[in-house]
């Protein structure tokens, strides 16, 4: 499927109106709900090609935050053949303790996908811990841009970044 | 890949001897690390590749529990064309505030993808919120068991079940 149909098919699956406090903290009166895309196979097919075409040259590996990135991560790595890692959202308590799984080696280049950009404080928070583990971030890839400030925060962290789709490119 | 290579390579990717607590809170001295095989697309691939081989005829959707079977339930998606859904370990408090997440209709025939199963009490818990919500669990499917009574406990709640792997296939 091209870049538009897919614009179209991700918007009907995965875009609800109401009220909502995203993790951010924000209200919003719509939310994408990225799991209504990323566990339609087609559409993570789809969305995997998409960011494997715009992988630069030469990285490594692949990095997706809990929980939302994962399947994304996971879904590159299939149509890549570039393994990844998740970037866990707390130490557990219990197995090898880990922030990371997944193997990591140091210099490493890396892209971390990322599903939904509104702040864009976890994919920061996530790149930064890749970073202090002894990665090359290489960029961040998002799958939706909200147009909500996540670009520049992201530029200011100094960090490269692109989405797929921003709010205006769903129709939003 | 067949399925005695896939064992040998799970094994050298992911099994680690030391002193571990693993999550149903006994001690161990050897862990298998899931995400060394989870997080390594040619693994991922052949495992989702034996799962998709033993899906029962008819069912709806795959399901996998947060965070280490996700990887898996969208691998198998991905191999099959069939949906899935991610069930939560707890309930965020921000956006729509679901237990499970994805698309999961009433009545809908669902097998449960899990790691490693140990005594098995995430995965009955998992099983147990898809039957809460309305799915009819055909069974769950696991990577490896490590023989620790898991089975009978799973048998015991009303769930089919096997494995890709007992502790005793990997040689451990």
């Amino acid at each position: 499927m091209d870049r538009k149909e897919l614009a179209v098919k991700i918007k009907a699956a995965a875009y609800l109106e109401g009220d909502f406090i995203l993790s951010s903290g924000k209200r919003s009166k719509y939310y994408i709900d990225k799991y209504r895309f990323s566990t339609n196979p087609e559409l993570l097919k789809a969305v995997a090609m998409e960011i494997a075409g715009r992988l630069p040259k030469g990285i490594d590996r692949i990095a997706g935050a809990e929980l939302g990135a994962v399947p994304l991560a996971a879904a590159v790595a299939l149509e890549t053949g570039l393994p990844y890692v998740i970037v866990k959202k707390e130490t557990k308590d219990y197995g090898t303790k880990k922030v990371i799984e997944g193997i990591l080696n140091s210099g490493e280049k890396v892209i971390l996908v990322e599903d939904i950009v509104t702040t864009a404080a976890q994919s920061i928070k996530a790149a930064k811990r890749l970073a202090d583990s002894g990665a090359q971030v290489l960029g961040i890839i998002a799958v939706i841009d909200r147009e909500e400030g996540g670009g520049a925060n992201i530029a200011e962290a100094g960090f490269a970044y692109e989405s797929l789709f921003t709010k205006t490119d769903l129709g939003i």
